[in-house]
């Protein structure tokens, strides 16, 4: 009898139990943000979308939500965090490649000259990913970029680099899949290096982590399989390259998407190019007390024509300085 | 009162809904299978990986299943149906393309000649296929194969072809899913054909659909942004690819992979060479009455080295005509 009459029950019981879970989320879902517009924006497009009955109700399977990386979810500067793995990665192998004393822009980085090896740009960077990236299997990679995190320290903080992630972002993160969300992140940065740490640092397992690849070559070695790294590049995932991600990896568009800078331009206008309700976001770097300040000039996260765009349509711009109550977790300690 | 007695309630009424959906699944959680080996193979894995405290219990972000498509989840006779689209697809786009008339492989099609459209091999269909799958938005894409499903009908069945799917594989796909396992298509095909019908006939969301891809260019028009077909490879999604797929498009090996031909040899290969528990699976087209019985010389769904490595590594192969009481839905009405 009592488990017929619980089951009974049961409809009555969900009722209360999302009544409760609704009424502990609306204390607050995202603590770290000051009361201003962003804040406010947020919440609002979470309740249109997820509330029954609303002409801009959203089913949850159609819930997407994609999020850039660098500059977005975690900082980026004085470089992105991948380079600083690949260049202390080239540093490790230089005695097994005496080649490389000779070769830009290995030997600047091999004799310590940081200012000769950054005056070759982007190209001096890409040679050096390649080779920080590749002659491995996949699974000796994984490893090589968890030992990386768990020793290397940020330059300025002293702290691990997945440290270095917004507490205003996270709480987005668990707001969102709170609210029947699935949340992907599309970055310009490498699809293997983001998964080693995208799963423990903000809850987003590797199949929801859309990145640059490079090729994959498969080989049985002695029977066993393995899937060995290639230097060549398969997809990058950056600029339009992040709408033609979204399609290929999702097959279905985001209604929400958050970037920082023009690589995501394509991606907000994806998405916000759809049906029914849709949300962008723009994260402003403008604290350079707690964070730093950056936008039209800067060589990295560059932000000018997506902020253009943004102020044109309304997109929802964060001011750090203004809008985050905290930036990092370790700020509270 | 009453709220706080039926939230109070809640557990229980949990703990019976869990015993009730647990009881009614043992009665039989594939009831389209004979009870011959493979059907005990299915649930004695499905089992020791779900039962909590046993050595080889999975954590539910681990159980990841990925099956091939074609004759692997539906028919691929007499031609995969993707070629039967691409060909009808061609022949409707054929007044727009007069110089269609004098070009191989097309002049063949646009004559009915068949034979000799045929003799022209695997080229002819991919040079059908790029044609087919070019040339359009993703969205247009996703619309014109829609309006193919809704009216193509299969040549020996007479059936629409998403109702060629094998109904043993639907129980085997809800089976996983009732068991906390995330489900992949990992196929040969195009990722945005199967997109088109996977939700609707198998329950697997676009994101969890991984196939062959073309390039994609996105642009804006008028000010709005569409991503456009190109006619270039990116990925092939097939043999040594699957494998590649898998890590590219998931980033965590499967315990658990489902196919039918050589194509699907190293997904196999990769999947049972992850640490714990592991399960692979091969449908042998065994059944020349119901659906069709092919093998080791076939042109399409060719079984040769996986069929004698599946013997050799004791993995689990269905005979249709045995192990299968029903192929299709439709044979029961």
């Amino acid at each position: 009898m009592k488990c017929i009459a619980t089951f009974l029950n049961f409809p009555f019981a969900i009722g209360s139990f999302l009544l409760w879970t609704s009424l502990s989320r609306a204390d607050d879902p995202l603590p770290s943000w000051n009361d201003t517009a962003p804040k406010k924006a947020i919440i609002a497009f979470v309740e249109k979308v997820t509330k029954q009955g609303s002409p801009d109700f959203v089913p949850p399977p159609e819930r997407i939500a994609t999020f850039d990386n660098d500059g977005t979810l975690w900082a980026e500067q004085p470089i992105y965090f991948q380079f600083a793995f690949a260049i202390n990665r080239v540093k490790a192998l230089a005695p097994q490649h005496p080649e490389w004393k000779e070769k830009e822009p290995f030997n600047h980085l091999i004799a310590g000259d940081m200012k000769a090896f950054m005056a070759g740009g982007e190209k001096s960077l890409l040679a050096v990913v390649a080779a920080a990236h590749s002659g491995m299997t996949t699974e000796q990679f994984e490893a090589i970029v968890k030992d990386w995190l768990a020793s290397a320290r940020h330059p300025k903080t002293g702290r691990p680099y997945t440290e270095m992630v917004y507490k205003p972002m996270l709480e987005v993160l668990d707001y969102l899949r709170a609210s029947g969300f699935k949340a992907f992140i599309v970055s310009g940065g490498g699809v293997e290096f983001m998964r080693a740490f995208a799963e423990k640092s903000y809850g987003i397992p590797p199949e929801q982590v859309i990145g640059s690849q490079g090729k994959l070559r498969f080989e049985l070695r002695g029977g066993r399989p393995v899937l060995l790294k290639l230097p060549d590049v398969q997809f990058v995932d950056d600029g339009p390259g992040k709408a033609a991600g979204i399609q290929t990896f999702i097959g279905r568009r985001p209604i929400a998407a958050f970037g920082n800078s023009d690589g995501d331009l394509q991606m907000l206008q994806w998405t916000t190019a759809g049906p029914g309700a849709r949300f962008a976001l723009i994260v402003h770097h403008t604290d350079d007390n707690r964070e730093w300040a950056y936008d039209r000039t800067s060589n990295i996260g560059k932000l000018g024509k997506a902020l253009d765009e943004a102020n044109e349509k309304g997109w929802t711009v964060v001011n750090m300085k203004e809008d985050w109550k905290h930036i990092f977790a370790f700020e509270e300690k």
